[in-house]
């Protein structure tokens, strides 16, 4: 199975399963920026390189001064983590709660850092009639039996969101039963007018509400690991307070910073190149005769006409050096679903090419 | 204060402190190789870069195959940390301790990340006619009393070993009492004929005993972070099952896979170079007036003569450019403690010159 580890992206795995590939493949099963990092970004850590003799600043100070200055939030508001699984962990080594709630659905660290670390999991099920988004009241519902509620927006796998309205309904009720609310914004960069879409600009009033975002995807930088979180300070010291020092490493945060100074051409060419290549994809794969999820992220979810199994399209699409993820894993998901991330116009043509012939039999 | 996170090599604090010297630093507040990183490990990163837009490899397959190989142990031995401080964390985040046991003074994060993960300290505390070591009876005393002992081999800040007969029997007793014993081999490279000083060999008869090695400090890469822990295949296994995902990054693996493909001559170059240059620096230290430990890792623990406080000397250091570590904070030494990395030969006999120059009162 590609994903040994439970994630896409493994490239290693797929080396050794898909031999006939011979070790190179266009990969649609990790949701990164097909543009790659800012230019700058790979300028500044060339010619950064002989820094990694220093230990890591760790306060994340000049990282966390710029964070501070784009977002408009203070520092103490902020938590710099070694990729958004790390803030994900301090937050439950932070709260230490017994029961975690999620929409499943889900990315699958949700549930599994919550075992990781103690908690049992509940959880509600999105279903196909709402694009595998729960109902707002289930999910309020299942805040009052939780201490700590993890929730995606957009959502992995499906990439759908939740309205803001609906977001704000559910901090206020996070605050009148003392619950936290986690809201996974890992890839809210990709999405037009995001500031729409999170509650960051009225966060200093709801103290349990926790936004967790990372530098990875969007700025095509997973290798190197980069992630924070936003909440109220005393939330931010206790999971600090969990982290081991110098847990985010010298390069990532050099890279970060560049990023964060990579001005918003680079943001807006990005923003643009999903929204035409996710239409694309959505109107080829609907063409194909599969049933594709209305998502609004840099990825989809798709379900394969019937009696396709993601497994069998994942491992033909392997052999001839094509990655999708299989989601068959994912609890409440069919064996018949994948994911493919929207990447640049001619890998987009090669995965609907690759997976028409696949279909047609050929 | 330069220790503001509870260690040395902080250069961006140095350079707010220290605002005279320019924000050029000679660092020997932490103990990094002088040699600095093997030139194929650089020019790998350099050629790698573009790696970064790939995830890690979660299972750090390709680095613990080159460990495994280059250590003698089986793969399920070993786990990679993203730093020997994340391997430390693991550690006690996967036997959840109640009460851990360490030899002051000591690494500060023996006790720093114990009571981070909820357990309380135990100390037994070195004496100068010990050179700050523990007697062994002492320390066996204290394994009874708690579930995890945390011993640095050499030790942190004195850089004084325990013989091997002695670290025996410390594990023979961690076994029958049913405690864990964790020595810290993070600076054990540097020392010759390391091999006699360790418990690697023997290891399999000691399910209990830990050993937790660095790789950021022998090939000064303390950028990167990258560690590993070597013990019984259940605990490495317990260990691994507390570690968030992609903890490790990308380039660090990379570095580290190059590392140990860097060949002898890198390593006994770096030895002889230490122990030429240790014995420099101890032999201009003691003709200052200074008492200087019988370390013999790259560092040296040093009494300043009195009235000489070591924050004093620090600050007149550091604002000529050179950083020198304060031991004040350690519990059991006294104020007038310093702790100096051993550099290259010009930069050693720079220290000793401007020590000189200040003691001398000019």
């Amino acid at each position: 199975m590609l994903e040994k580890y439970g994630h896409g992206g493994d490239l290693l795995t797929a080396a050794e399963l898909y031999e006939e590939a011979g070790g190179t493949f266009l990969d649609f099963s990790a949701n990164i920026n097909p543009l790659g990092p800012p230019p700058a970004v790979l300028e500044l850590l060339r010619s950064a390189l002989s820094t990694v003799v220093a230990y890591p600043d760790p306060g994340h100070r000049r990282f966390k001064s710029l964070l501070s200055e784009n977002l408009g939030v203070e520092s103490s508001w902020l938590t710099v983590g070694n990729g958004a699984a790390e803030s994900m962990a301090l937050l439950l080594l932070a709260i230490s709660p017994k029961k975690v709630g999620i929409v499943e659905p889900c990315f699958s660290e949700y549930r599994q850092l919550s075992v990781q670390f103690g908690a049992d999991v509940l959880s509600v099920q999105g279903t196909r009639e709402q694009h595998f988004r729960a109902g707002i009241d289930e999910i309020a519902g299942l805040l009052e039996k939780v201490e700590l509620m993890l929730l995606g927006q957009p959502n992995n796998p499906n990439g759908v969101q939740y309205a803001v309205d609906e977001l704000r309904w559910l901090a206020q009720k996070a605050e009148s039963c003392g619950a936290y609310l986690a809201v996974d914004e890992a890839f809210i960069d990709f999405i037009p007018e995001a500031e729409r879409n999170t509650l960051l600009p009225e966060l200093d009033q709801f103290p349990h509400t926790i936004l967790v975002r990372s530098m990875t995807k969007f700025y095509a930088i997973p290798g190197l690991r980069l992630g924070f979180a936003i909440s109220h300070p005393e939330l931010a010291k206790a999971m600090t307070g969990k982290q081991v020092t110098w847990s985010v490493n010298g390069l990532a945060l050099l890279a970060g910073e560049a990023c964060l100074e990579s001005g918003r051409e680079y943001e807006r060419r990005t923003r643009e190149l999903i929204a035409t290549e996710r239409e694309l994809l959505r109107q080829g794969l609907l063409q194909l005769g599969c049933d594709v999820q209305p998502g609004e992220a840099n990825f989809l979810l798709c379900g394969l006409p019937s009696p396709w199994s993601a497994a069998e399209m994942q491992s033909r699409l392997g052999r001839v050096g094509i990655l999708v993820r299989s989601c068959a894993m994912y609890p409440g998901l069919g064996g018949e679903h994948i994911r493919v991330a929207v990447k640049g116009h001619e890998d987009n043509l090669r995965l609907l090419k690759q997976m028409g012939e696949i279909l047609a039999g050929k």
